[in-house]
């Protein structure tokens, strides 16, 4: 027997914190998959949600090389960050964290918003070339850039979701 | 005997209503000529002034096809643009005004800020087709070519500003 993966908008918002995109990923729901799911989630982040939900999706994020998410973020989406950065937290030392801690703040003057990057399986030291070759971007080539980082997160953390539910189903069905 | 072309930040900010490029153009001046001012100002917008900045630009013009800019907009600032629209408001009929109107909302729903156009000797009739052939595109591609159109403003009211300050000196010589 099929689950029935029926999410609500606090678990989309938890994959990708623009609330006009969990709006309308909740409007396109149920999905019958994953697959079809991350397809109506690229459509939506990059066809329908503004600017203005980019911005807000990107401050939804802890900064790289920080282990709290803002206050807004949900439990999940708190989780989840953590784990996504385990890689880069478990290779840093002191002084490659204080150099990221620099350079995210040089980066957040220069765009405006706090440096995006899918960071799972990527080291520290990796994450500090890539921000260092980012930072030298026009603003708005940087802020497409960061909106395909954070579309890639919002894959992966829809799998999670998908197979938290999935598991939970499978459970129900025993 | 040239004119000193010294200019305060709210001259600048009268040309493109962003802070951050206001102070910026006060911190590059003087300017020997008006196209070192618009070399300048095109390096600052496009690649200083961030996507918050772009923003806030966008949000202190008036609407197409209304008189009144918003209260934060300066004196001149606010006399500029209805020169710029002269061409479009005195060809329009009432009911190319309401649908410019209606279009402009539904621009504004979709990607959160005015629709932008360097209106100057353009129709109404015009600018209705463009920005319903612009209403199309993705949200990123949109925050670009409203950009582009904002320094287009830009550099006709440096030209402006200039000629206004020429006129003065040249007066004070006599």
């Amino acid at each position: 027997m099929e689950a029935t993966l029926n999410f609500e908008e606090k678990d989309w918002l938890a994959c990708c914190g623009s609330t006009k995109f969990a709006k309308e990923m909740a409007s396109a729901s149920p999905f019958s998959s994953l697959d079809q799911a991350v397809s109506a989630a690229r459509d939506i982040w990059f066809n329908k949600v503004d600017v203005n939900g980019w911005l807000e999706a990107f401050a939804a994020h802890p900064q790289i090389g920080q282990s709290s998410a803002p206050a807004a973020a949900s439990h999940a989406a708190s989780e989840w960050s953590k784990g996504e950065q385990s890689t880069a937290i478990s290779t840093a030392s002191t002084s490659i964290l204080q150099e990221l801690a620099d350079w995210n703040a040089r980066y957040r003057q220069k765009f405006g918003f706090i440096f995006l990057i899918f960071a799972s399986g990527r080291s520290s030291g990796e994450i500090l070339v890539e921000l260092k070759k980012r930072y030298e971007n026009r603003p708005i080539v940087e802020f497409e850039i960061a909106a395909q980082e954070q579309m890639k997160v919002t894959e992966l953390r829809l799998a999670k979701l998908f197979a938290t539910r999935t598991r939970s189903a499978a459970t129900e069905d025993r």
